[in-house]
This record gives C-alpha cells, sequence and structure tokens, in this order.
C-alpha cells in the first residue's frame, strides 16, 4: 500500500502450482553456463577470450550474457499510465548475468585475483555500455551466493539488471546523502569513513584506496561495506588499478567470511549512483549526485530470516553487534 | 547507508559460530506453549480461561506472554544520543507473544470460529493497553506461519512488538496516504477498496463489512489484503461483531491459500495507525491520522526468495499477476 513498485514478470513462471515446491539450485547437466554448451544460452554481450577463440563458443574467461528468463525485457517503451488509482509502466530494462568462470566449482572468494579483476571490470564496462540507453535510469549489478540467498545455479554468476525507476531503496539513500550534503557540504559516505577510521572499532581491513568495515546499523550479522577512501561518485570512472586494489580487498573480505562462518549464503550489491542523463525529466536535485553519492560495495550475509516483523515494518532485527562481527572477521586468518 | 533503523538485540544469541547453523522449527519436547508448563514461560498479560482457573496454571484456551527473548526491553527510557555521524536509542519496547491455542497442531485457518475471534481479540486488547505507554510510537501485530517465513515455533502464535519509532515502512505508507487525503480529501484505502470493487478482478472473497482481494502491486504471488469496508482508523475501535465478521474472512482467505498451494508459509501483519498521543514530538501531519489511515491485515505467502536484487531496491519481483492469483484462489473448495 506504500509507494511501491512491483515488477510483475509472469514470464518467469507458469502455472498457480509451480511455486508448491520451489526449484533448488541445479547445476551440472543443468548447466549452461559450461563451456561447450554456449549455444544454449542467449548470444553473449561481453566476453573475456582467448585471442583466437570466436564469440559463442568455448576458450573463454568470463561471459555477459541476456537472461534466458529476464524480469525486464529490453524492447519496447515505457508507456506511463494511470489505471484508476494505480500507475502501470511497461517492464522495460535490461537484466544480464555475468558468468564469472569457466569452473562451475570456482567460488568469488578463492577465484585467482585476476579473475575477480576481470568480473569488476565486467560490471564497470557494463555500467558504461548500458548508461547510453536513456529509458533506464538505474544500473543494480549484484550477487546470490548460495541458494539461501536465492541463487538458483551454483555455477559462479553475478547479476545486472537496468531499471525504468529510480528504487525506493536507492531513492531514500539519495534523498538522505543529498540532504547531508546540503545540510554540511560534505558527503555523507565520506564523513562516515572517517568516522569509522577514527572510531576503529567495525574495520574489518583497509588498503591504500578502499576501507572494508562492518556498518554501524547492520542489517545481518557480519554485514559488510566496502568504499573507496577518495570521494568517488561512480563505479563506471574507476580505473584498472582501482580495480585491482578492488579485487584484492573483496577477496580479503570473503575470505574471512567463507572462513569464518563455513562459507555462508551473502548478497553482494554494488550502490551506484543513478544514471545522471535519462530521458525523464527528473527532480533539480540529481544535478548535485556527484558531490552527495559516493559508491560502494554491500555484503548481506543471510545468516536469519526475512519475516513478519520485517516485512511489516522495514525494520531490520540483528542479533549480534558489528563491533563484535569486526573482531570476529578480523582474527581469521586468511 | 539510507535512513535506517536497526535492533541491536545481543540478547538473542551468544557467539558468532551460533550463525553457522540455523535453528529448525521446534516443538514437542521443547515446547513451553504447552498446557501444564505454563511455569516455563513468563508470568502472562491476557488470557481466556476456564472460569475457575487460575493465572499461569492449565486451564486457558489463549494466552499472551512476554517473549523470553524480546528484540526490545520494556525497562528503560529512550536515551536518544548522537554517537558522530549515527543516532543511537535505547531499544526500549514490548515484545509479547500470543498463544493461541493449547493445541499445538492448530492452525489458524481451521481452528473453531470462536477461537480466532479470540485472537483478534486479544490484538486488541493488547493494542488497547499498550498504547497507554507514551514511549512506545508504533505496535507491530504479526503472525508467521512455517519455518520459511520465520516461524521458530510450529506451536501457533502472534506476535506483539511494540516500538520507540514509527518504522520506515509505515511512515511511508502514512506519507503516501497522507499526501493523497491531502489532495482529494478522500481515504486512499477506502478509494482503492471502491476501485477493487468495481473492477472485480482481484477480489477473493467479500462480507458485509470486510473485502479481501490480491493487491495491485503484490509483492509475492497469492498475496492478500483485508480491508474493512467502512472507513476505520484504528483496529483498536473494532467491535465484537466487527470481529466475529473478520475471523471468518481471515479464515475463508487462508483456507483458500492452504488448500491451493498446500499450506503454503506466510506471514500475516496488521497495519494499524500510529498511536496518536506519545511523549516525542510528533510531525503536525499525524493528526490529520483519523481521517487518512485505514487498518488492514496484509498477508504475504513466502514463496519466493528475497535475494540481491530485492535488497539492493527495495522492489520485488512478482511472477504472478494477482488478477491470476484471485482467480485461482476464489475457485477453492473451502
Amino acid at each position: 500500500m506504500q509507494r511501491r513498485y512491483v515488477i510483475i514478470a509472469p514470464q518467469r513462471t507458469h502455472r498457480p502450482t509451480d511455486f508448491i515446491e520451489p526449484k533448488p539450485e541445479t547445476n551440472g547437466e543443468d548447466n549452461p553456463f559450461l563451456p561447450g554448451r554456449e549455444e544454449e544460452t542467449m548470444p553473449e554481450i561481453y566476453a573475456v577470450r582467448d585471442k583466437d577463440s570466436k564469440a559463442n563458443q568455448s576458450g573463454w574467461s568470463l561471459r555477459v550474457i541476456p537472461n534466458k528468463y529476464p524480469v525486464l525485457k529490453v524492447e519496447g517503451n515505457l508507456d506511463r499510465e494511470g489505471v484508476g488509482v494505480y500507475d502501470r509502466l511497461n517492464g522495460v530494462g535490461a537484466h544480464e548475468l555475468v558468468v564469472e568462470s569457466p569452473d562451475p566449482e570456482a567460488d568469488l572468494a578463492t577465484m585467482p585475483h585476476r579473475q575477480v579483476v576481470e568480473v569488476l571490470k565486467a560490471y564497470r564496462e557494463r555500467l558504461l555500455d548500458l548508461v547510453k540507453d536513456r529509458r533506464f535510469r538505474y544500473v543494480l549489478v549484484f550477487r546470490n551466493h548460495g541458494s539461501k540467498a536465492g541463487a538458483s545455479m551454483s555455477h559462479p554468476h553475478s547479476q545486472i539488471v537496468a531499471l525504468p525507476v529510480t528504487p525506493q531503496l536507492i531513492a531514500m539513500e539519495l534523498e538522505s546523502a543529498g540532504k547531508y550534503f546540503e545540510d554540511k557540504e560534505r558527503c555523507l559516505f565520506c564523513d562516515i569513513m572517517k568516522h569509522e577510521l577514527r572510531e576503529n572499532r567495525r574495520i574489518i581491513t583497509e588498503s591504500e584506496r578502499f576501507v572494508a568495515f562492518t556498518p554501524y546499523a547492520s542489517r545481518s550479522p557480519f554485514e559488510m561495506c566496502i568504499l573507496p577512501r577518495t570521494h568517488a561518485c561512480d563505479f563506471k570512472t574507476t580505473t584498472f588499478n582501482d580495480l585491482q586494489e578492488l579485487a584484492g580487498v573483496l577477496q580479503d573480505v570473503l575470505q574471512r567470511l567463507s572462513i569464518g562462518l563455513e562459507d555462508p549464503p551473502y548478497n553482494l550489491m554494488l550502490h551506484n549512483c543513478p544514471n545522471l542523463s535519462t530521458f525523464e525529466p527528473q527532480p533539480v536535485r540529481w544535478k548535485t549526485i556527484p558531490y552527495d553519492w559516493h559508491w560502494h560495495l554491500e555484503i548481506v550475509p543471510r545468516l536469519g530470516n526475512y519475516a513478519g516483523f520485517e516485512l511489516g515494518t522495514g525494520l531490520f532485527i540483528n542479533p549480534m553487534a558489528p563491533e563484535q562481527a569486526a573482531e570476529y572477521l578480523r582474527a581469521m586468518r586468511i
């Protein structure tokens, strides 16, 4: 009943009874992400390939492909319309999969560092390409690890969804950061990072360019956040050197999590700025985004359940103080 | 990073490694909700009892008890303070359990109608009592059915949490409804209900006083909403006759859901108005609540997974159109 957008995606299922038994995480014989089975996926959009290999054949180390069962489709116009008290717009968007490795058993935490750099570079390249489509207001990059975190395939992959609206949570984050900047003429995220470094109770690890910590109001035990030290609004502007260092910090914290909690399920989200020039008219406030937004990675382990309390309030209950989580993660030997 | 409240509740767990294996739904020998084991729970706050039975002994058909592992504790003051860039307030609140039946196998969908009336009456009585504590801004009543929906005990029970803040989702719903009322001088929920009745594509069932339908922007397949036909801001003002009829409609829709999808997990939430007179200063807008809020029940089956996309955006993906869900539920023979 609140200001809520829902994507109705009937193309992803068939009959009401399909909901009785949820599908388990699949792999093995049902895995079209394997090398040699390229013809079973949609044609690739981007790939890291051996010099003499051909598109949509083997010889790749990373592939980006459109999702066969997209939550939103690329074709068509937005077609906004009112339906009585409701508003409807066409489900225009893009839904891509980043197959992170040819090895179905590979894990982002432990795969070769070089491969993680390629994954992050693929995020950047796809963001740079998708921003050109002016129907898209926001592009979310995320990763579900483990079936409890929503992964339907265990073959390592990320997802990229381009949306015709700025989603609610991002809009709220923008609003908070925007108000903070208006008030203080400082970036909220820069101030949070400085506070964390000064207090030094929730830091997990840090490098020259990046800081990883457990957020003050962590939604879940062992929630983690990675921020670039230097103010940076847009992930698309990261350099190759940035990505190399980020890959190291990301693997560092994922390994601590994996060792400390025996490879728990988690969701990883890249919180980037919205697309600045879209076809739709936008509030003036967005012009200030380069100053009041700071891209970051959020990693939320799925250790509790999202139940009636959370669904009814939007509040989270976290049974572990982030200081304790950071201390435990710091103590892991990686 | 957004305007987010999190309840840090370390009293609910102990060591970091407790998170490795989540606890399954328990019952049987570990069930302190059974008659004869009253001394294992906290002393009861409210009960429906045989005439000659005594408090905290057997002879009851419904009990309300404080949760032994509360997310918030009743003792203490709010103690709001700033901590660097963050805000902290004490976890003051109440967390109560409504044990809905002495029978551990009973189910709200199929228990005697009279018993469901008592459950709804217990909600009302506890809301009437908790509103007296002026530290509490909002009281949420909810119910987790099935372990996938977050139930840690299968013995049928509801939960009541009194909060020192108006939670985010409720605040957003209030804001939307408030803006609508300001603009049109009509209740948003009344208009939604009239639209639904006129269009007649998402109605599941209706009675003289209540209408049940699948919401236009359903977050999940088979999401259901029950609204009182007559404008009513506050569940605390429901009459016994209202509750009798509501119990019938609630059992009707829960039975359809249970038959149609083989007893799926679900969350039920009572969306009531916030407490109108609390100790804390409040925005003026809230004065209009009696006109721009309309209490309702929300039932969200837990058929999909809440994954990185939802966590990163606050958007929901629903693979089934609500019209199709309503048609399927209407066709169930109950």
